[in-house]
């Protein structure tokens, strides 16, 4: 096991009704003037927005409100809020909505305290400093209410970066289950895959002997393998719901990561195709991580078997244990098909013919190479966008 | 899902030669004078101690120090600390040690802030304020260094009682795996049985559905059902010993009991026997654990069945699933005893003809019940530490 630190000061606030307690947690953590950020329609018709407005109205917490979040937020709507923030002294953000109105939360959260461009702290520059932030969490996803990470996308060339920092790391989170229900469900699904990704991303290491971390990981696939299912019959199950956003949390706090490497290359690949088509994030994951599963097996058969065998419920072929690895990477595709996934990259909407653009904007260069569990060159990135073209069950 | 409040703000500083750290992490998180406390010779001995000041002097930081602590600390250091530190002006307290320091360590943070008495603090009054507490740990077993809870026995009448407070987290804490290899066998069995109990009391639940909670205890099971009898058998086995020093932080920072009731018997009736006899809390919960599992077994016996497969592996009888629950609960004593611990109060010391005294300790009343799996009378835990004393192999 490698050394590490591991920090997840955040306090979660988990259940049913618990975002009428929004006020109170703002209170509790010293905000008391809040920018209200949020995205789409959703959170207004459903009521919540008033729900949380209430709460904060309730401990004389006055507010300003900034919507319009896209999926895949981007830096202009990042640059308004930092200057309404400015303009109106807010000391607290409060983000209503998935990861990407936290994420675009935490890039204005950074901004408002620093002098320069906030992009700087998505081409490498550390953030120190960041107002306090808060979530009301509305869709199990990102998992960017435990984390101190945050992705945005530059409009100009749609390029898609992330930053990480433990200023970035929300004061409180609210998990409210019943606020998903609603949600359709193939954003159920892209989300039940984004979580499942968080924790591949990690399983995959070349550190050796890291069993509690192993175990845990496939605690939270298990959990998955076994609600997302359940969620997509019936919608209202609101124990599936539960279970389903607190293993979205534990998938990406950082638990299930520390003492080991990690790979990360599902991530970076799937962002070239999310950043071009606009997809949902999680869509693209589907079709990026088996296929990037396939190319890489042969680096660890062993680790493969064991995600087969434990996850996926394989029999263990003790003479070919090559076929256990390739069972339990069929198995996972025919489960994110099974959740209604895209399985390869004309499901998705992206064309075979843009994979030289894609490998391209990933910009390795030459000689450069990407991921921690096997170090892909643009060649192999090239390989894996084909075998997640050709994709078949 | 039962809703559930999840908070561990502690900076977790793991890994080989951390302690080193100690002045940096004290620096980072507000602390200028330092009670450094710890227990007998060991860390004296061993030059954890030197190296702790060292990296204190390397800070400018000053200190004075409190050896001294018992297993199964008492009150009466406790005074004597809260003294120490009114009159040195200490305003952070290290605690070099295992869970005995750690514990007494708390309840001096909450003493020297209170007015009282601080054993109105271990009679049910909340701590509301602490002084700020760092960790480095020697033993990996109580969980108390990222639990906010605190277990102190009052020497006039062996009272064991503990309390339980966020303001009792400590701010870091420090794990190097290398600290606990020089432990006896003895020591770190009871050490991982201790991790093993806090992982069942929340096992066992009356809450329906919480899969991933489920899924989190297994993995720490499976964790310490795997790396126990590797360190036993080679207590230099590094990476055994990281696996195990981690479990015992997740298995009782509170992530693995969220979202549902929790049992807490066996805690309960094992303390009496350790505040009687004063043996090692571990050894005398691994007495109890299969004892009061056996009482139990009949209120759910799928959930030993759960607890049986995928815990400890055995084959689901699906015409007869008791004989699959008793199979769980015959394998878990058989692995207590492999790793070197008593299985009968004989063996551990105790005396059959104290359970009557032992039962009144417990001090349940004529009509009072105890525990959140099945409330247990005075009757029940009377036949519990029966089977406990006729119990064998």
């Amino acid at each position: 096991m490698e050394n590490f630190n591991f920090y997840s000061p955040t306090e979660f606030v988990f259940g049913r009704g618990r975002e009428n307690e929004s006020g109170k947690y703002v209170k509790k953590y010293g905000g008391s003037k809040v920018l209200i950020h949020y995205g789409g329609g959703s959170a207004v018709r459903s009521g919540l927005l008033d729900r949380v407005k209430a709460s904060l109205d309730a401990e004389g917490i006055s507010f300003a409100e900034l919507g319009g979040v896209q999926p895949n937020p981007r830096d202009t709507l990042v640059y308004k809020g930092i200057e309404l923030c400015r303009n109106e002294g807010v000391d607290f953000i409060l983000a209503v909505g998935g990861g990407s109105v936290i994420d675009s939360a935490k890039a204005i959260a950074a901004g408002v305290l620093y002098d320069g461009d906030f992009w700087d702290f998505y081409s490498g520059r550390h953030v120190e400093k960041a107002l306090p932030i808060g979530v009301v969490l509305t869709i199990a996803a990102a998992g960017s209410e435990g984390s101190g990470n945050s992705v945005i996308t530059k409009e100009d060339g749609l390029l898609k970066r992330g930053t990480g920092s433990d200023a970035l790391r929300s004061r409180f989170s609210v998990l409210d289950p019943e606020l998903t229900q609603t949600l359709p469900a193939y954003q159920t699904a892209c989300g039940a895959t984004d979580i499942m990704a968080h924790v591949f991303e990690r399983y995959f290491t070349n550190t050796r002997e890291v069993e509690i971390t192993d175990r845990l990981c496939e605690a939270v696939l298990l959990t998955m393998v076994k609600e997302t299912p359940r969620v997509i019959a019936d919608p209202d199950n609101y124990d599936a719901r539960a279970n389903i956003m607190w293993a979205g949390m534990v998938a990406h706090n950082g638990i299930v990561g520390v003492g080991r490497s990690q790979d990360w290359n599902s991530h970076g690949i799937e962002h070239e195709l999310s950043a071009l088509y606009d997809c949902a994030h999680g869509a693209g994951l589907a079709v990026i991580m088996p296929a990037w599963m396939e190319f890489v097996h042969s680096h660890d058969v062993m680790r493969f078997c064991q995600m087969a065998t434990r996850v996926f419920g394989c029999q263990m072929n003790f003479e070919d244990p090559e076929v256990t690895a390739l069972e339990g990477i069929r198995r996972f595709r025919e489960f994110l098909h099974s959740i209604g996934m895209p399985i390869n990259l004309a499901e998705l909407g992206a064309r075979e013919e843009d994979i030289p653009l894609l490998v391209e904007k990933l910009g390795l260069g030459e000689d450069g190479r990407t991921g921690g569990f096997v170090r892909l060159s643009s060649e192999d990135v090239r390989e894996i966008y084909s075998i997640a073209s050709r994709a078949s069950l």
